[in-house]
């Protein structure tokens, strides 16, 4: 076995405690990786807030460099810079693996924390601590001029709103609205409008509309405004939905046109929709759960191709309780991302 | 003004009288319609319990013969035979309109009954009467060899299963589902085997297993049974739900292939499902509300080709009350269609 250092929850707390970890001796298609940034996704907070009873180590979104690899590694060597994402395994033969859609895996696929383990039944550890043993298969390598930390947070927030932008055939004149300005919708934003289309923040707050022309948004519609609100009906293609608490989405469905689609990527409750929303006009409600190794590459192709990373609040790892708190208010501007060089330090 | 025999509810009750009403002078693009043959339609009895206060002829989905018409029509002549569905005018220039969507009309269709007319403001009247005056574009011309009784229903019922199959591309090798099989399920079975696809009826009564099959399915797959339900996971491409009642549908989201569609038909309240459901798959949920110009002239003519029409049982108006309380019941195989030439006698 190896062992490192990472950031544990026990029993419900966002006060994570610096603990010595087993890493797993490597297997012959496995490379040891040193984690350098793990982005803090919403989910690290809900699956703290319901792992009431244990610990936990967080972390789906990471980039690292190459320190070691297996026998029969041939797509790495030590020294190279990767990427790894919400998933570490994935039974492999199914239609949905087959397909490069890991994610939907017929026999479900592993989660890089709280998941088990194919082969030795342990319970996966995250991204934030100082070393990772993944498959290769589930690596990726990090396209050459992305900053390594901007782009940890493509690996769950980036490939989550990357993959319905590519459901609907966002391009050239497709007309999106984005709900929600954090972590997920800021990407959003940079995404689609790198896709070609003309993009609109729905907001609260008519404050964010710098921030949404910056990210390169055509405007903000102001949502508590009803005038632009009806000014607006059957406007959009597709409307991301990032808001991360349970919402009304009818006025949203409202802008959308025709046999357009509203994505619910923020939340996993009940639909707070009727079907008469949807009957007159079509329209469909969908979401997606991150991606497979098939869209996760091509999003890394497509963000080397145009140098789009998070917009984030890089901070030492010893603060990571302090930026969980931080989140859970809504305050980051867009993303935290975990420098884990301090846990080298003893 | 014109006068006409018509069944009527007053205040909610399904115990029509007869009555008579008036149809307006023809317009000049306007066609008199003789109706021969009305379907009952579910939302009848919906809008007929609605009307508490007040007065309602019900029927949009009928089937007559051209009785005279206005100045300025060409494509219509006394003694053909047209079949008018849902709505009856629409604004005609939105961009809804243009693309023969008129169901969509930015500034609403006028429905067939307890619709505004656009010119005159008149509350409009439906088809369970023996004449209909309709602008011409609204009157679709029977295809020849179309049994007019069972081409009643196409016109909501049909293309209400008709719409959704086509938004899916359903074609040879396409996998669909259809649970309920009344007056909309019956045709989605039979709409989807005419596209080429392979067809499962879900009911919770395997007695239907041999109508499933007279209807052309595959197979009857037994919702009650978790064994059936279990293997038939990501079986399908898409579900028609013709269920008219609040249902679970998350049952159904897990017979979804990735990136199937669900189409809720049968109500229109509020959509009982999680994302979650959606999450793990990419799968929608969507509806449509019947058809418009284009969607409309494209079922007859593939029905007209295939030699397709509802299932139904042919009841004289007079028995137009008994049929609704029967309908009610769910006692119906699988389309009541009332023979209106009783209305001629006094």
């Amino acid at each position: 076995m190896r062992t490192t250092s990472a950031w544990q929850s026990s029993n419900g707390s966002t006060d994570l405690e610096r603990v010595r970890i087993e890493r797993r001796d490597l297997r012959e298609d496995d490379l040891a990786v040193r984690v350098d940034y793990c982005g803090i996704c919403h989910s690290d907070l809900h699956m703290i807030h319901r792992t009431t009873d244990g610990t936990l180590v967080p972390g789906h979104e990471f980039t690292g460099t190459v320190t070691a690899i297996g026998s029969a590694v041939t797509g790495f060597a030590p020294g190279d810079q990767v990427a790894v994402g919400t998933i570490v395994d994935s039974c492999g033969t199914c239609r949905a693996c087959l397909a490069g859609r890991e994610n939907y895996c017929e026999a479900y696929p592993t989660l890089t924390y709280n998941g088990t383990d194919r082969i030795d039944a342990t319970t996966t550890m995250g991204g934030y601590s100082r070393e990772y043993v993944v498959r290769e298969s589930f690596a990726y390598p990090l396209p050459a001029g992305l900053d390594p930390a901007a782009a940890a947070p493509l690996m769950c927030a980036g490939i989550t709103v990357w993959e319905p932008l590519r459901a609907a055939g966002i391009g050239p004149g497709s007309r999106v609205a984005v709900a929600g300005l954090g972590g997920l919708g800021h990407l959003a934003v940079k995404l689609a409008v790198a896709l070609g289309a003309e993009v609109t923040v729905l907001s609260r707050s008519a404050d964010k509309e710098a921030d949404a022309r910056a990210l390169g948004a055509s405007r903000l519609l102001l949502t508590t405004d009803s005038d632009q609100l009806a000014g607006a009906a059957r406007r959009f293609d597709l409307i991301l939905d990032t808001i991360s608490a349970t919402h009304e989405v009818k006025p949203y469905i409202d802008l959308l046109d025709i046999d357009g689609t509203i994505s619910l990527l923020g939340f996993f409750g009940p639909i707070p929709a009727n079907v008469m929303d949807l009957m007159m006009g079509s329209k469909k409600i969908t979401s997606s759960g991150t991606g497979g190794r098939k869209g996760t590459a091509e999003l890394l192709a497509f963000c080397g191709e145009h140098g789009i990373g998070a917009d984030i609040e890089l901070v030492p790892s010893t603060q990571v309780s302090e930026a969980l708190d931080r989140l859970e208010r809504g305050d980051v501007r867009y993303r935290f991302v975990l420098d884990l060089a301090d846990l080298d330090e003893k």
